[in-house]
C-alpha cells in the first residue's frame, strides 16, 4: 500500500512549482524536515551508510540483522560503539555503559530496584517525563517530592541550590531536559552529596557533559541518536550491586547487563549498529562542542522569531528553556490547529504539541540542520505577514 | 574499518576460483548461507525492499526509524503487521498481539508477573531455554516442574498424553522447539484443561499453528522473523487481568500493551516494520502450509544425510528431531571442531554447536533457502570423504 503524503513535497520534478519547495531538507531523496519529538530526524549520511551495508555488512555475506550477536563481527560493532561513546562523552573508566531495551518507560522502574538500598529517594517533578518517572518509582519505595514546578504548568525549573534533601535518600532523580514542556536546567542541582540520577533521553549527547557529577545517566536513543528500543544507561560502578531484591527480573538487574557486557541476552542489535554509526558521526564533525555550538545558533533563530513576534510566544520562562524542545503558542487553540496545518502544507511535519499540553512544538535534535530552521522560521513569518 | 571475512567469498571476479562458491547465496550481493540460531538469516528479498525504502519511505520524505510512533504513516505500519499476522496465522479475535521489548527473556519474567493468580504454575523443561524461564518463574511463586528430559541431556520431549497437572495450576508451560537442543513437540501436550503457555521462539510461523489450542505464545522475532528486540505476544483476552501486583512495573504490565495497542511507550518500531514486511512476504509465498512443506523438505536433506553417514550423527531421538534447529556432532570434540573450520573455510557461517552442549548445528529458518541446505551436506560430504 503506498503512503499518500499530505501537504506537498519538492519532488525533483514539480520542485519549481512546489508550494513546499522551502521544506525540502535535499533535492536527492526528497527528504523534509521532520521536526518530530522522537523517534526523530536523523543524519542522512548516517542512514545513506546504513543502505549501503543493508545487502552486505563489510564483506561478511549478511546483514546486520542476521548476525548472531555473539559473532566476531557484531562484537566489534558493540565494541566500537561503546568505545566511540566513551570518547565522546569522557565517560571515565569507573562508569559501565549498558544496552538495554524497554525504553526510558522501563529505566523509570529499574532506576528504583537497583538502586533503593535504604528505600528512599527523593524526586524532582519538572515536566511530564520526570512526574511519570516519580509515579512509576512509588512502587518501589518510600519516593519523596522535593521539588516541582506543577503550579506554573512546568514552564521553568525549580532553584535547586539549596534543596532540602532526604538525609537517607539513595539518589536524586531529576529528567534534565522536559520533551513536552520545553524545559531544561540551567545548573545541576546540590544534592548534597547524594547520588544524582539524570534521564537525558531529549538531550543526550547535545552538549558536552561532565558525567563525574552523576551517579546515573539514562537516556532513550530514539530522540538524538538512533531508533527506538533501546536505552542507554551510564552507570558508576559502585552503585552496581547484587544484593538486591531477590525477585528481580533477570532482565531488570544492572549488575546482569554489567557482567554480561549488556548480553545476558540477545540485545537490540540493529539500534546499536546504528547508535554505533551515530557516534562515529558525531566525533568527525567535532564532538560535543560542535554540536552544542550548533545546537545553541538553532535555538537562537527560533526563540529569536519568537520573542520578537506579535502572534507566537514561547511558553517557556527563558533561562530555562530547552535547545531540543521548543513548544510555543498563538493565542487561541484554533490559530495553533491552523499553523500547523499551514506547516504540514509547506511540507513541515509534527509541529503539533504533545496532546498533554497543546499548543505547537518544535524538536531540532542533533541531526537537524541549521537550514532547518531558517526555512521553519521562515515559513511561521510568513504565516504571520498573511493571517494578522 | 573494513571487517576481514574468513574464509573464501565467492566474489564476482573470483567465483570461479574460489573454493567456497557453493558457499555462495547470491552472485549479486556475495551473502552466505548463515546457520546462525538468532539472530539468523532473513530473506533477500525483505532487505532489499528495506534498502529501497531506507532514504525516503514511500514518500514520507523520511526513514522509517525517523517517524513519530504516533503519526498516521507509522500506525499503519504496526496496523498492517498485526493484521497480515493475524492473516498468516489465522488469530483469532479473542485473542490480542502484542509488540514487547525485552526478547523472550523478560517473558520468563511477564508471564508468571501477569499470569500467577493462584499463585502456582507447573513447567515442563525439555532444554536449556524452558530450564531458564523455570528458574526465572521460580521468583514470583510456586513453580512446579512436571516433566524434564534432563537424565538424557535434553535428547527427547517426555512423554506429555498424561501428565500429573497441577489442580491449582495457573498455566503448564512449555519451550515448543528448542534452539539449542533442537527437540520439538509432535504433539502439544494434555493439560487437564489448564491454560497452555508456549515458548515458540525459534519455531515462530515455521508451520500452521492452530491457536486456540494456547492461552498465550510467545516469540523473540529474532529467528523466523525479523531483527532481534522485540518479543511477539498473541494472548487470550480473559487472561489479560489488571488486578495483579500492584509493584509491577508499567512496562512489564499485559493491560498496559493491550489497552495502548503496544504504545504505551515508543515500541521499537523498525523490528515491527521489519517483522511487517516478513510477514507479507510469507503471505505472497503461499502462506505458512507452502512454509512447512519447505522447512520439512529442508529438514529430510539433513537428516537423511546425517542418518547415513559413518561420521556425523544426530543427538535427537527422531521422534523429536526439531526441523528448524539440527544440532549433529562426530565422534570427538576435536573433529567437531575441524569440522566447523572446514566449512567456515568454504563459506558457511555460524555452524559451531551453543557453546553450553558443544558440536555442531545448522539452524536451518523459513529464509534459508533449500539450495543452503543442497550446499551444506554437500560440503559435510566432502568432509567425510576426505577425512575418513
Amino acid at each position: 500500500m503506498e503512503e499518500k503524503r499530505e501537504g506537498v513535497v519538492c519532488g525533483n520534478e514539480n520542485i519549481e512549482d512546489s508550494k513546499g519547495s522551502e521544506a525540502c531538507r535535499d533535492m536527492k531523496y526528497d527528504r523534509i524536515y521532520n521536526f518530530s519529538a522522537g523517534p526523530a530526524n536523523m543524519y542522512t549520511e548516517v542512514l545513506e551508510e546504513i543502505a549501503a551495508e543493508m545487502m552486505n555488512y563489510r564483506g561478511s555475506g549478511m546483514c546486520v540483522m542476521e548476525m548472531s550477536h555473539r559473532s566476531s563481527t557484531f562484537l566489534t560493532i558493540a565494541e566500537e560503539a561503546e568505545a566511540d561513546l566513551r570518547t565522546l562523552m569522557g565517560i571515565p573508566d569507573q562508569y559501565k555503559v549498558l544496552f538495554i531495551q524497554g525504553g526510558a518507560t522501563l529505566q523509570f522502574a529499574m532506576i528504583p530496584m537497583n538502586l533503593l538500598h535504604h528505600g528512599v529517594a527523593d524526586y524532582m517533578v519538572t515536566g511530564s517525563w520526570s512526574k511519570k518517572a516519580y509515579q512509576e518509582a512509588q512502587k518501589f519505595g518510600r519516593i519523596n517530592l522535593i521539588a516541582s514546578s506543577a503550579e506554573k504548568n512546568y514552564t521553568y525549573v525549580p532553584d535547586c541550590s539549596n534543596m532540602n534533601v532526604s538525609t537517607d535518600a539513595d539518589y536524586v532523580y531529576i529528567c534534565e531536559n522536559e520533551t513536552i514542556n520545553g524545559t531544561t536546567y540551567c545548573r545541576l542541582p546540590e544534592t548534597d552529596g547524594k547520588v544524582l540520577v539524570s534521564d537525558q533521553s531529549s538531550m543526550f549527547l547535545s552538549k558536552p557533559c561532565d558525567v563525574n557529577k552523576y551517579g546515573l545517566i539514562m537516556a532513550g536513543v530514539q530522540k538524538n541518536v538512533g531508533p527506538a528500543g533501546l536505552a542507554i544507561v551510564i552507570i558508576r560502578e559502585d552503585l552496581i550491586r547484587s544484593d538486591i531484591a531477590e525477585s528481580t527480573p533477570k532482565s531488570m538487574r544492572y549488575d546482569v547487563y554489567a557482567q554480561s557486557k549488556s548480553m545476558h541476552n540477545t540485545p537490540n542489535c540493529w539500534a546499536i549498529y546504528v547508535c554505533g554509526k551515530v557516534f562515529r558521526h558525531i566525533i568527525k564533525s567535532g564532538g560535543l562542542e560542535a554540536v552544542q555550538k550548533l545546537n545553541e545558533e538553532k535555538a537562537a533563530l527560533l526563540y529569536q522569531f519568537l520573542d520578537q513576534s506579535k502572534l507566537f510566544s514561547s511558553t517557556v520562562e527563558r533561562e530555562f528553556r530547552s535547545c531540543m524542545n521548543i513548544p510555543f503558542v498563538t493565542p487561541t487553540r484554533e490559530q495553533d490547529a491552523d499553523v500547523v496545518a499551514f506547516a504540514r502544507a509547506a511540507g513541515f511535519e509534527n509541529l503539533k504539541g504533545h496532546r498533554s499540553v497543546g499548543g505547537l512544538r518544535a524538536s531540532i535534535y542533533n541531526a537537524m540542520p541549521k537550514e532547518g530552521v531558517e526555512a521553519l522560521v521562515k515559513c511561521l513569518h510568513e504565516y504571520e505577514e498573511t493571517h494578522t
